[in-house]
């Protein structure tokens, strides 16, 4: 089946807002075997939206429109699509109705506005909106699916999950799947390199993509049933893993500070972190994952010397004789604070994250992550590239790193 | 002046990354004054994009095209643009040197594909590309102006910004400016009711947007030079601080973290934090804008109770009878981590984020920000909604304006 999409709205063609919809959808359509060969953005405008229906009911098997479903005047997708068609439009009584108790919930009485919203073309499947006004529908005519979906991505993808995807699944035949594998500390050319031979596979398929600070390698499987699509994706990945190995950190949606918690949790082992360079920002996303309060001890931001001497009790003379930003200063804050804390782990950060404050032996990117155990303490010196931002981001990620290989047995090189 | 946009990517069909391309393009153009009516993303398939160039010569004067000029195969976009003109492609001599000395630099030879990045339509204008091998062009043909552009957004921005604008600046005469107001602590619906009769207004015009949080209204002015616009804009500007006042915390891309840290700068202030719901995101903030060391002391992420204790010395009374969620703690939080910095301001954080440990007294969503002065301590108390991710960001914000509004004499209501 080939598909396009069609987003409609002004601000998109103004640049207010990223089309997200069209990736989240383009996505999930994939999964399905369906061919998505156009997007495209359109504002909200009669004659233009009505040009790129037809241009897309001569090419494409299936159209999905986003936007344009909202009460005011400007919101004209369903009008223009029952008028492309020639179907007029008829009132819903459901929709109605359930505008009606919308605004009774709310205290309020709809405009005659709200009631264009119970308006849909003649024969269409009226689809539900649990997170708005705006219902969005399916029609069917010559051969042709159109699916009509509200702009909100809090209103579309609920909608597309509950009611979209499944009616969509009905009509193929292919099962595709995929999994997608993150890779840290080693650069998208490396990877490419060491996994070129399988890019070259074709069912199931491998791409990878530059993630923020990671490498993902995609893998997409197609097959006639749901056990013989996993089984070939996981041949493949286990034939990545013999290549990637530990690089490999974390499946799918999982992020790294994820996998460490889980692995904290799985231990019963807690962590403490002394932050300088990275200012709060290790420990936020430690927390970031639910249930983290029972591994996470303390997190200190000692940004200035004397915050590292009063409250991590790095020794004066470190300070003066190394600097702040040394192996010997990232040591002891990371011994220091995992004593204060009375947790199995300390971990600190310092480092010079720019734009200004490097010297031509500290220069900016340079970076000490400290990891201290009841036994050892391990230093790991870096010298990161980019703006402010990307060092600080960087920075996390290899400290999460370095407990990750720490629990799971690999050497921290 | 009418004008599209095509990007063309595969991995944009699959939606494996979002256009944020034609959202930067778009709001640059619109600023020319340049009408996008269309944007369309499409595969590497020489076929459907002289579709797309087909369609855009008949109805645009204007055609950008992004990605698809790398050296493999696949990378079609020039190629297929010279075939669509009927323009021979011809090898340019500094491109290709550039090519030669960017391996140079690397120790690497370029590959005969690489040579495929030298070649252009014949007559184009070549835009070089500091940031990569891959330069753009620009081309005029039949009274239309095509430009072709890099897709990897570090090489296309810098290549926009130092050509093609000042090229299509020259090119139209009106000039358009605009600038972003961010409020907080007014929803949508409530900003849009006290500002509604400006909504209509057609020269300068105001926008509305839902930011991450927060609500922006954009105005932007048409005028014939710099001055009348500034004005313009000016004007609206002070109108909407008539009505909006305290509740406008930043300009353009000034973030709240910003506002703050140049506030405390201004007064030579110091601020420490003691977060627990926020788990070191309010530092992470502040620590985010350059020069943040001169104004924050330490920051404590006291997740545990014993942290509270040990660490900020909250009294085991209060976490007893009040419990960590509470004014009580807050309020000590704040005063004692004052103290230990020895800094001006104290702010804490400490509520129920999320997904579990709510209960019908202190459900998921209630949260206490306190704030200490050398005078007062102030606590106060929230109910946020959404998940633990968008109530963790909210408290970083409410925290963040308390301190705006205090240092600006503005009551902490």
């Amino acid at each position: 089946m080939k598909g396009e999409i069609i987003s409609v709205g002004t601000e998109l063609l103004l640049g207010q807002i990223v089309n997200t919809n069209a990736k989240y959808l383009s996505e999930k359509l994939a999964l399905l075997g369906i061919d998505i060969y156009f997007h495209t953005n359109v504002g909200d405008n009669e004659g233009r939206l009505k040009e790129c229906l037809n241009i897309a009911f001569k090419r494409s098997d299936l159209i999905i429109t986003t936007g344009g479903l909202g009460p005011t005047a400007d919101d004209i997708t369903k009008e223009t699509v029952a008028s492309f068609l020639r179907l007029p439009l008829i009132e819903n009584k459901e929709a109605k109705d359930w505008i009606e108790k919308f605004f009774e919930r709310l205290g309020q009485k709809p405009t005659p506005n709200n009631y264009k919203q119970a308006l849909f073309p003649e024969g269409a499947n009226i689809l539900p909106n649990k997170n708005g006004t705006a219902p969005g529908c399916i029609i069917e005519k010559d051969n042709k699916i159109i699916v009509i979906l509200p702009g909100p991505p809090s209103e579309l993808i609920p909608m597309f999950e509950e009611a979209v995807y499944p009616y969509l699944k009905s009509k193929t035949s292919e099962i595709i799947k995929s999994r997608v594998l993150k890779i840290f500390g080693l650069g998208e050319s490396k990877v490419e390199e060491l996994v070129k031979p399988l890019l070259f596979n074709s069912n199931p398929t491998v791409a990878p993509l530059l993630g923020d600070g990671y490498v993902t390698l995609r893998i997409t499987a197609k097959g006639h049933n749901e056990d013989e699509t996993l089984k070939m994706i996981e041949d493949m990945e286990s034939k990545m893993r013999g290549i990637l190995g530990e690089y490999i950190y974390a499946v799918d949606k999982e992020n790294m500070e994820d996998v460490v918690v889980k692995l904290l949790q799985k231990n019963n082992l807690t962590l403490a972190t002394a932050e300088s360079c990275t200012g709060g920002q290790l420990s936020g996303k430690i927390t970031d994952v639910p249930g983290a309060s029972k591994v996470f001890k303390l997190g200190v931001v000692s940004y200035s010397n004397e915050a590292k001497e009063s409250i991590l009790g790095v020794k004066k003379s470190t300070l003066e004789n190394y600097g702040a930003v040394s192996l010997e200063t990232a040591k002891e804050m990371a011994q220091n604070v995992r004593k204060i804390a009375h947790s199995d782990f300390g971990i600190s950060t310092t480092g010079i994250a720019g734009p200004t404050g490097g010297t031509p032996e500290k220069p900016v990117g340079l970076v000490y992550v400290g990891f201290a155990t009841n036994k050892d303490v391990y230093v790991k010196k870096f010298m990161l590239r980019g703006n402010r931002s990307r060092i600080r981001a960087r920075t996390v990620l290899h400290a999460l790193d370095i407990v990750r290989k720490y629990l799971l047995g690999i050497k921290i090189d």
